[in-house]
């Protein structure tokens, strides 16, 4: 199967190492990342274009822009993973568009066009036969879609509890376990590359909506956008209310949920229980899926990271090679 | 898509009830328990069904037995979910065979063909182009097989460890939380139906070692028999050992573990800490696998369970409806 690679930051990078590295019968054709672009039906050289990108910050020809590669080049399904832009989802919705038009299937990271455009993007995919796929959206490694879509296939979801922001998730146990200060905890998750520069998508929640919304729509088919969802970050979160919380065998996490029935769709700090499968270490992320059948089934797994992003974009190519491109 | 289903016990009820009450587009054309069996090409009424069942202990004609429907039946996937026998695997295997032979797909929670037998079914399967699916063999609802083949697809599984009998897992809980002997917290588990009146597969680990055997063929296809399982139970474990445990935050769990790199296959009571993600409450199951690229993903679940294996039963159809029966 052919594959154009959009986008050459971290996650980019984690998936060419991997499609190089691993035996999975995928060709790139193209690849771009902000600044240049690359297209060779024959099948691009990938060592060679990540130490050409390591060297010159570019990975092909300057006159070559992204939308280029997708509308010229000869491949079977676009990854597309370039940052997320939670505003506008450009130009990341036009890349997908543009792919979709062309009868390709999509493979993306990007949380900005599924929060945005789920149903239209959707639709324009179903119009073109093609696939539309976004496992590496939400949870990171941990395989939510794939789960929702055969795992748990014949099940009525009936509610969703999940630790979606491990940035979040960090900062809480630092606070717990060594007793500091929201602004310690968030210095250190700072230099350790857990936070950014400006953590604000981190702890004021929005992260974390944003995956609900995707979750959501997923699910429940329900237009919920971001606007909807109850927010509370936990950056006026307290050492002491922390504490207070240790002391009854409990925490505080920052949990995103979502219970169509009752209309409730929140992401705020949340007592729990120190037992509770979605108390967990470090930056885990954790998701519960409250089903009519299977009852309660949590997931737990790494919810960033180069390689582990390119886990969960890698499953939605090999699904679209062995559900399309195989049998078409 | 036409299914017959074999094996009316708590499982086979459960199935059946859920397939009349949600509108799967699976209609049951032929039936039997261990004394009956029906055969109706046009569809069976399975409320009329279940209550002859309930009346008279049995659910059909007592001159039709279940290879007869097996093997006369119009259906595109037969259900085997009579009870396992764990030493010769029949009557499974057989009807399992039958049905692969006439090119119908199967969907079984019968641990038993497929420990013993996984090579030889799987292989049969391939020949006659039909799908050999058994999700439900392994914790109950988690969709761990799923999870395998999907959403883990291109990452290779170095190692597995999990906890796969509830019955151990509510009696280690128990004893740890009340103080409760083994014996006191077996008994406890006998009154509420946690365990059989012979409970020797659950506390010696030949259950888990069963599942485990399951698991080490499905990931690696190594060939891994019932024998080569190292396995200790939780039969001599004393108050004391857990009281011990829980002093250092530790407690004891039965885990069973694979990693055919270190040729260790392994069911044994192991100290673990508290606050890891396998430690569970009641009689939940729990499976960590360990992967190259996503690295730890963690499934908790419900592991037995009338409707919970209905569950794990109709993900198998749905996923063969989808990707076999309407493609073809």
């Amino acid at each position: 199967m052919k594959v154009a690679l959009i986008g050459m930051g971290s996650v980019g990078r984690g998936v060419a190492e991997m499609i190089a590295k691993k035996d999975l019968g995928l060709t790139i054709t193209g690849i771009a990342d902000s600044k240049s672009g690359l297209i060779s039906d024959r099948g691009i050289n990938i060592a060679k274009v990540l130490a050409t990108k390591k060297k010159t910050g570019m990975c092909g020809d300057s006159t070559i822009p992204a939308i280029d590669v997708i509308k010229n080049a000869d491949y079977d399904a676009l990854i597309e993973v370039t940052p997320t832009n939670a505003l506008s989802g450009e130009p990341a919705t036009g890349y997908i568009k543009a792919a979709l038009n062309r009868k390709k299937h999509v493979v993306t990271s990007n949380k900005g066009p599924v929060a945005l455009h789920y149903k239209e993007l959707k639709a324009l995919a179903q119009k073109n036969g093609a696939a539309f796929r976004y496992e590496a959206t939400v949870a990171g490694a941990i395989p939510i879609m794939h789960t929702l879509e055969h795992g748990l296939a014949g099940n009525e979801i009936l509610a969703l509890y999940g630790v979606l922001n491990g940035t979040c998730n960090y900062i809480l146990n630092r606070m717990a376990d060594e007793g500091l200060t929201y602004a310690q905890a968030l210095m250190e998750a700072r230099e350790l590359g857990y936070a950014e520069a400006d953590p604000t998508y981190d702890v004021q929640g929005i992260d974390a909506a944003i995956k609900l919304v995707i979750l959501a729509n997923t699910i429940w088919g329900n237009g919920v956008k971001l606007e909807d969802v109850d927010r509370t970050g936990i950056d006026l979160l307290t050492a002491d209310a922390l504490r207070l919380a240790e002391d009854e065998g409990c925490t505080i996490r920052l949990i995103a949920e979502a219970c169509p029935r009752r209309n409730l769709f929140r992401v705020s700090p949340r007592i729990i229980e120190k037992s509770h499968p979605l108390v967990t270490q470090g930056t885990l992320n954790a998701l519960t899926l409250e089903t009519d059948m299977a009852k309660e089934i949590t997931m737990i797994g790494r919810g960033a990271g180069s390689v582990e992003t390119a886990s969960a974009i890698i499953g939605d190519l090999l699904f679209i090679r062995d559900c399309y491109v195989q049998r078409a």
